[in-house]
């Protein structure tokens, strides 16, 4: 069912060199469940062949059973593990490239002097021939603080580079652009913001990534406020704008209008925050905020702050109180962004005709797809193993991508709104059903498509 | 003679489709002493063929009479012309690659969530792992404030980035370093500290760039202070590599000894002064250190500064004064970091027997090799259209390589030693002469050589 906590493993076995002996191997591996991949010769050896087989779909645990079993085999030496989601990543997964070669004399001389210095000159009297004439035009740095990766919390700058590195790949691959990751050894909003604007004259945008909340909102503000480049809080809009392309595509298929329907949401941090506007932008008009102590609103006195203040303002018209048992009855759509296990079955039975549920707890969504099924008429969580999945990769590199096309100074609520329309687009009304609400993430139309919305809004702002 | 100034150029011309037509064009562009390159076709018109011809080796002003005589020709039109140093800067020289496809959804579970989780989870628990599992091992920041930049002085940061895109092209070509180039939007010692300590957790070195003096001192020597990773001021030390590697060379050609020498040197700035101090760790116990005033020794009063005061208490041991054309009498070795023409033949005729010359001032020497050549055993300068080229790229990208190979945190005056001695190492005793002094820069051993002596260096001083 799922791939969670299964690897990728290249085992190197010293196998005898006898007829069957191959074959033992492959069939114990399969016998644990495991799926044989590339099988490479290592070396010769005088009687037996050392090998390295790569074989993925069994968890850590089984694959440690597997290997005794393998050394039991008479005759086979299992040399060495490798697990091959480590082996990917040693010594980093990106590198930098030169577009043009520095071969010669006459190329040394384009790339850098005395060649270069025409160039420079140019920038230098026309500031904007910097977009034209550098990297800055394609370039995006992803800015990490290493305060809340992925699931795994305050880990720091340095272990949160495998994820911004592969955040840069994410970025080439689906929108083109040449993103750095650029992870900073400080947690001060202050330092935070210095660093990213003393970075910025050569990066053609900000892609702010893993921060925790409520630093985020402040150093995203006065990013935006205080450069002339995108700054972008993926972990915020990404999701709302995805989220919101779900919804466009969920209101069609249970057929109701954003005006008329209430939804509940449990997390309202930094990415239940942007949900909430981008709802309201969507013309929801009712929508209630829980946190653990149930119900935001206007005029709640235990564990409020300002960013709860602000949340609480602008939602829940009737002031409505209670948990998230008392809210969710007769909700239409539950939004969650918190942890396992928050919703169960009776919250849905509860719900109003034709629930629909967005489940992005990640790994584990705030209820199981398999629980939640018999009760909703959509469903939809962070997962790539269910139908449905919010992934920000359908958004941030086009995104970035259009605003980079269009040298945007920065990326609006109207931009988000179209990138939105546009990922819901990608499925047309024929193609549209409860288990194909958004695209999957390699649908290659769906970065082009975000892009040209994002030109195209840009365009109209003018 | 010298190719300075002298352009690449792709001109767009509409040329008649009749016999001879072309040939006419291309033996025109031959008259005036262009080098035809590439001819392609744009598009065919009825009567013509629109075709992008490129050619070199021609002044700008040349360039725009041959223009006017092409459009002389009958029934040639001219288009438009582009540079061809412009038409490659389009778009920046460098780019972000993976190394690893991102094609298929197990792809993306190794890049990124969740297989990318583990990689994180393990740097967490050993930071050290940092250097194996992500780019950080190979990686170098090319950092500049654009205050000095190449010989145009302070355009500042954007206008900068070619320059820095070129020195990460170096860095690749030469010594397979990713760089990346970050221009700072800050010319405050103090935030530019900030800065660089904040982004250095996803880098390997630092290679600051074009910083100008005194701020480069303190902002190196500080972050050399508070950094774990390499610091490297290549303007400064770089060229003082490069210059000890031509010297010892130099010296063995003309048949001396460090010690015994007197050395005389214009511009002492922040290379002067490094090539100053890397000058003394040869052996060198003369050394008269000269700016406009001429010569600075212990006790001058005019137009000194702490800097200034700091070279006069470490060289000049006979506290001698007067100008330029008084203390370069007699001297062996004379070093220009200045400007063109400070030294004239006059003052090259009152140097020791067989007097060695390193005019480096860029782009035109001290003074020029045809001048001083009767007068001088060896000359050198920072040219590529003359012998002896003392250029940085010798060093920065072998040194570099040579510290993140063996984690180095920080590159020792034994390690500069080590790398200018592994340069001029790369010219035998047989191949040693007064025209090759100094390896060429597509030398390829250099920069493997120069890694090794690093290391070796690195090892010694465990």
């Amino acid at each position: 069912m799922s791939n969670l906590g299964r690897g990728s493993y290249t085992i190197r076995l010293n196998i005898p060199n006898q007829p069957g002996a191959l074959a033992q191997v492959t069939g114990l591996i399969a016998e644990y469940g495991g799926i044989t991949g590339a099988i490479d010769i290592v070396r010769v050896e005088e009687d037996s062949l050392v090998r390295d087989i790569t074989f993925d779909g069994v968890t850590p645990e089984v694959c440690e059973a597997l290997l005794r079993a393998l050394a039991d085999i008479q005759g086979v030496e299992v040399v060495n593990i490798s697990d091959r989601v480590f082996l990917m990543h040693l010594g980093g997964k990106i590198s930098m490239q030169s577009k043009i070669p520095v071969m010669t004399r006459n190329d040394l001389s384009i790339a850098y002097t005395p060649g270069v210095a025409k160039v420079c000159t140019a920038i230098h009297e026309d500031e904007s021939k910097v977009y034209s004439l550098t990297v800055k035009r394609n370039t995006v740095a992803v800015v990490s603080d290493g305060s809340a990766v992925l699931g795994l919390g305050d880990i720091g700058p340095k272990a949160a580079m495998p994820v911004m590195e592969g955040k840069a790949q994410l970025f080439k691959a689906f929108g083109n652009v040449d993103a750095w990751p650029i992870c900073l050894d400080s947690q001060t909003t202050e330092e935070i913001v210095t660093a990213v604007k003393a970075i910025a004259p050569g990066f053609g945008g900000i892609n702010l990534e893993d921060i925790s909340a409520p630093r985020c909102f402040e150093i995203e503000q006065r990013l935006r406020d205080e450069l002339d480049i995108p700054v972008f809080h993926d972990d915020q809009h990404g999701t709302a704008v995805v989220m919101t392309a779900g919804l466009i595509n969920a209101l069609k298929v249970v057929n109701k209008k954003a005006e008329d329907i209430r939804v509940v949401m449990v997390g309202v941090g930094a990415a239940g925050t942007a949900c909430m506007h981008m709802m309201r932008d969507m013309g929801i008009k009712n929508i209630i905020g829980c946190d653990r102590d149930g119900a935001l609103y206007v005029g709640r006195d235990e564990h409020m702050d300002s960013s709860k203040q602000a949340f609480a303002a602008v939602t829940n018209p009737n002031k409505e109180h209670g948990t998230l048992t008392d809210v969710i009855k007769g909700a239409d759509i539950f939004i969650g962004l918190s942890g396992p296990g928050v919703l169960n079955v009776d919250h849905v039975k509860s719900m109003a005709k034709d629930p629909i549920v967005f489940a992005m707890s990640n790994p584990i969504p705030e209820i199981m797809p398999e629980e939640a099924a018999p009760h909703v008429a959509i469903m939809a969580t962070g997962r790539s193993d269910y139908p449905n999945q919010i992934n920000n990769v359908l958004c941030f590199p086009g995104i970035f991508r259009g605003a980079l096309d269009c040298r945007a100074h920065t990326i609006t609520e109207g931009m988000k709104m179209a990138a939105a329309k546009a990922i819901a687009s990608c499925i047309s009304d024929a193609e549209l059903c409860a288990e194909y609400i958004i695209p999957g993430v390699f649908d290659q139309r769906v970065s082009k498509l975000v892009a040209a919305a994002v030109v195209e809004e840009f365009k109209n702002q003018l």
